[in-house]
């Protein structure tokens, strides 16, 4: 028996290869498949099934591209969402994979279709192994509770408070458990830092296990709510509504193009600058969405859609790749073109410079209009006296609400400067003449007025 | 500008990326041109163009491949056989990449539609740095000239000399030669084991250059028509009409099986033990091919055809990844499954042992029907006493000729035991009780007898 | 925090990276640090600790070269072998990584030094997140209680007993555990195929919370004293106590060498073959050792000591580096030269045929001397009749006691034909004229006479 | 017979691999030989020698790593420099290698001891197929001539001429040459962008074969004396007189540094902040010095020597790597921490912000202080009115001729911008207070002038 676990970086994704007697089921495998793929030859394995604990909103899924590359099964739940699987399961259903038998166990609450798997081996059917989790139970947290209907957040919460005393809690103690996300994903707000876990760490640590029902329903739904919807879901929820997408094109797809060729190109699309800030603000391509290549795989999908034509602008050429996989796996594909700052900067195509400031200049300074763009949650907890608030995925519709002048210095801040970036070349986008990131952010803020 | 040079193993062929001032030509690609495509995006460059020497016949080419994955145009010349590429040059007519000039010269003989094209320096307009000459001219050698049509071998080698002399000649001895294929490919015979050349090192060892006409014309026809042309070719020829195919699906999609699992769908295909000859002597499953895994791209097209199923035998489940490959670059596709040695060994499905000999040990022995599998020119050069010779890619269509006794030992010979494998599993397969591979073949043989 | 698992194949050996707040322990590395410190730099943290188990017998410690690389300080109990350390914990004491708490447990009874190193949250101070354990306790298994001193097997496996109820038990059905070792290794027999696991799993499974302190002692110790303990473990012990040697000069010293000069050379050290056995029984060089690349941290330890000249034959020069890996991890370094069997193959050098037979045949034969290199244990639990057993690791010194006939075909069996292999070989180079491997072994045997 | 070459980017110098009949040579090796070492094990060659063209300056050599690892025979000329080696061979004399015929020619001026190679296949010996010209014969460019003696650089610049036009013209037009160098390395100054070159290409081109001794002489001595000439070559001129330095430890030493203690530890050093221009430009670490990723080989080595402690500043772990061998090759092996920018953001440790200023700015602005710190003769070639031209490599010694006040702006210029971030940073430093990199430079400067 062998488990491998694949983390997708960015979105904090994890697929999981589990093998046994030469056969092997892929859990929730992104749409780039190749590495499963790969991993499964290595280890002289055949690929048969893909297992499913839920349709994801957050990425493109690989199902589909599995059973069209390797000839497996997809094996899910009974409800609706699930049609398009091969082998749909009810709670207390199981299948075999060589010697371990693997149960199905329906855990709506996150979404309705939830279903979570236990496995346990074949001559101890009453030990459960482990258990994938998908975003039912994750280290230290639960999985959000609003994505099929705000409104009944609390209620959905509820839900899942009890598929996880019904269908997890009685597991024991030592069973492993294997969820589909870990701290940095959108799909929960308070993950743990821990690389593996038991239920019995969790009986120790979660809110599930520690609180009652009702204050567990209210505080996860109501922090649900507070939890940003980026626009892709919405594209994800109908790919996957068909098992996903095939493996994309391929990075070879995305030209490498001159300055003068990009900047003919890059008019009728979305030029996306994949930099960290403090290179955005030393110079840059006017127009240009400042986006850092780890923030990619959300807030990429905030700026730009599956419909734009996308073009990166870079300072290394073996970054394309990367952005490429992290644009494409949120259903981005069309990512014509990139062009290297390096040439950028000696060329005669357009070039600005944007602007940076220090926690402790600005502390020296006074008659700053100041937008901090991190979630209203962040906000609460602590921010700069003056300062306006509205989070980066709604600022370019908010824009209007800002009450700003657009000729006076305005300074942007969020936790160290990432978000803020993003936000930066939103205002620089709208006509606003001085923009200037607060590099550290809050994080460095608060150390000096500690 | 950079020139960088790919070679594809087993068959020696040669694509190469050159680039200039940002944009880059890849000059006879195969179908797998993830390595190309990487390449351009490691140094910077965009894939403009496909340029193409001839319509190959010993792989399935990739231009079309490029040009669907990144929108580059293929190049060829005027020839209707080229008429799928999307700019048509005359000899004589030339395009520009970045600050070089690349001049088309129409070099019919091999092929006729060949192409040779020189790459010159915009500044230096007279002074040919390169040339990519396809199969026109090879290190040492020059193309075969019986592919369009055996009977005109010798014709077709005039045609080709002309083309030599009137359009590369010329070019001065500093100009460094870049051929579609080094030693070991089946489309010349006596390539130098040189790893670069300039035309001055071709006129003074390349019998092109070294003979007259006439008589190379002969020397060179008659030759052709020796080199075997396996019947995968005819597959290639349609296929490469159409600028060659996509890439294949990926070694994904070959299932590692169990031995049962194998053992049962392999009745409907054809299995191809990939291990060395030994250790097909040792011990193999019953009715397999024994094709090496290096011969697998010429082999491979002898035993099987694109329209058969195939499985894998291989004692290294790495080694499944370049099976597949080897085999997918002549067109064969459908590799369905791979079985591991070692998990057959110890199972139930049925094994047989083969048979080795040494050249010791043979020149003890009386007796036996001795099989010698190498081309006619190589058996010709010398042999064994009382030996037989049937090339081994016309072994299976020749059973009938062979008059030997399937009851009585049979030792079968090649250069040095890779062939001669192949043909044990061909005789094996027939009914031949003992069939016995020479080990180190006529190598070690002829030291024996010195 | 981030937990990651670093696996050592064929000798089955598990090290670990511990990280939080960056910085990281190692937890009983092997000499060939690189990976480890790869990882470290590719998650940006910082190695500090090297932290040990006990001193390991079956591969040489890579804790000094971590020291020496990074700076790291080696931390590890107070027995005296641990004297090497730079800080000694006793039982009870602990240290901080990041937020994590290390708690040093004193656990003898594998060897009397051993420790297991328990993890907690600093926030939650009772509740181990998991257990670094060592060899005290595997998956489904413990320790051999032998390698202290074999006379005391019986009584070291009660101290063992009293070790794991005492230190590990309490810790609570939840804690992970992270052995030093998984199936395959030599430190244990009865290992399970669990890829993790957790205090609760293993009360369920585990013989050492399954049994009686006196059955399990008896059971352990017994069972300890048949289990091979292979001659290099001298050598491991010795250079272990200065806490191992530094990486190795590293593949590239091993020379590739034409037949004729490995020839030349091997006469003053041992030939190991590290081809799959098949290959062996079609032809080898003569005296070669069989020792399948997979076997070779294990077997090549048998057939060679760490003060002999090594030379291989391989039929892929990839395998060259792998094979250097496996023998200087258990202290062989002196490799000098490979031989590609397809350059000896059409060379004059010496060459011979082996043996090969299968079950089926066998069946068929009578008269022949047969062979068992299996250990006793599975000897006892079936075998061929009249068949004569001797561990292959023993074979050598006891070919006299053999009392077979030379001149007279043997046949060698044992699992399924690797370390058939190996005693082939070893009678080979014995004089035996006509010894054959039983093809698929034991394995096969039993299924045909089922 | 196959030929390798192997770049070492930054410094552009080329090393070969020549292999022939199983036995190869590796022409000019780098300190971290690894690379070469691979190679020769994959085609299944032993590394017989290392051959010399000459003790290289500008980077540490591998000839000695190399013959300690391997066993290899160092074969260089008879000049006492030389005297490391194993073989010396006098102009003329020969040594064999496969079939090969390699002789050596002794053809001082670039330094006293240079020696070329020329290669021939033994049964053509009149016919040169290649040559090794080391820093003698570049693609269209000679090596300077001025680092033996600077007050003999047109004098050595002469013997140098004699030697090309006595050893390498009489080779004929179509052999290949083989240099040392590229363009961008500071052993010449007018290399062209060709990826490979014959004798009768150079012919063309090269001033070298167009000029007269007189007038070669005297340009290539003079323009010699212009080239800028880092410190760190004498250390290089040191080390390599003993055949140069073992592989340096490996880049596990450098511990990456949470920003705490890389503060507390940086201050006996020197911080080098291996980002981008604009991204230093945006934020950094007060008295770091700026030097690009790429830029490391040659600046490194004018802002530390290998006395130095040195601490890196990092956005991207994976550069630490490359920065280590950048480092190392120049001997700067003393590398000890690095951080990543995105640490220290969000830290309370010090932090500055840098300056920026983009071409189209500077033209609306007045009464700056202009530095241009590109080499005299790019200054020569065209600058910006009133610019006071100081080159980077001398401008901390010469701060005190600048006569700039401290307290007014600077903008610092170059090419695009890499080398004035240097001189940004240096200026920062030194305690002047507004300093601003013009981004693009002189490049993006001149386009907007046009």
């Amino acid at each position: 028996m062998k488990l491998l676990k694949f983390e997708t970086p960015g979105i904090s994704h994890y697929a999981y290869l589990l093998a046994d007697g030469g056969e092997a089921a892929i859990v929730d495998p992104r749409r780039d498949i190749q590495e499963y793929v790969d991993a499964a030859r290595s280890i002289g394995v055949r690929i048969r099934y893909v297992l499913e604990t839920h349709r994801q909103e957050d990425f493109v899924m690989g199902s589909n591209a599995i059973r069209q590359h390797t000839g497996a099964e997809i094996i899910n739940g009974t409800h609706e969402i699930f049609s398009y699987g091969d082998r749909h399961l009810e709670d207390g259903e199981d299948f075999e994979l060589g010697s371990l038998k693997i149960v199905a166990r329906y855990t709506p609450g996150h979404t309705p279709e939830s279903m979570c798997w236990v496995v346990y081996p074949k001559e101890h059917e009453d030990d459960a192994w482990g258990v994938f989790t998908g975003d039912t139970l994750f280290f230290g947290d639960t999985g959000r509770s609003d994505l099929p209907d705000q409104e009944r957040a609390v209620e959905n919460a509820g839900v899942m408070y009890d598929s996880v005393h019904r269908a997890l809690a009685p597991l024991g103690d030592a069973t492993q458990i294997f969820p589909a996300h870990g701290p940095g994903s959108v799909c929960g707000a308070g993950m743990a830092e821990r690389s593996s876990s038991t239920l019995g760490v969790e009986k120790t640590y979660n809110p599930v296990f520690l609180e009652d029902r009702d204050r567990f329903a209210k505080k996860k739904g109501e922090e649900s709510k507070l939890i940003p919807r980026p626009p892709y879901f919405r594209h994800m929820e109908r790919v996957n509504l068909e098992g996903g997408l095939l493996p994309p094109k391929g990075p070879g797809t995305v030209a490498v193009l001159s300055p003068s060729a990009f900047h003919d190109a890059a008019g009728d699309g979305k030029i996306i600058d994949i930099r960290e800030p403090e290179a955005f603000a030393g110079a840059h391509i006017p127009d240009a969405y400042s986006v850092w290549l780890g923030g990619l795989p959300i807030f990429g999908g905030w700026v730009a859609s599956h419909e734009d034509a996308i073009y990166l602008c870079t300072d290394d050429n073996a970054q394309i790749e990367r952005a490429y996989r992290h644009l494409t796996r949120i259903g981005l594909d069309d990512v014509r073109g990139a062009v290297g700052f390096s040439k950028w900067r000696g060329s005669a195509q357009p070039m600005r410079r944007g602007g940076a400031i220090t926690p402790t200049e600005l502390r020296g300074a006074s008659g700053l209009q100041i937008l901090d763009v991190r979630e209203a949650g962040e906000f609460e907890s602590g921010h700069i006296d003056g300062a306006k608030n509205v989070y980066v995925g709604h600022l370019e519709e908010k824009l209007g609400d800002l009450g700003f002048d657009k000729d006076k210095p305005v300074v942007v801040t969020c936790g160290v400067g990432h978000r803020a970036g993003v936000g930066v070349s939103i205002l620089l986008r709208a006509g606003y003449k001085d923009v200037r990131n607060l590099i550290g952010g809050m994080k460095r803020w608060s150390k000096l007025e500690g």
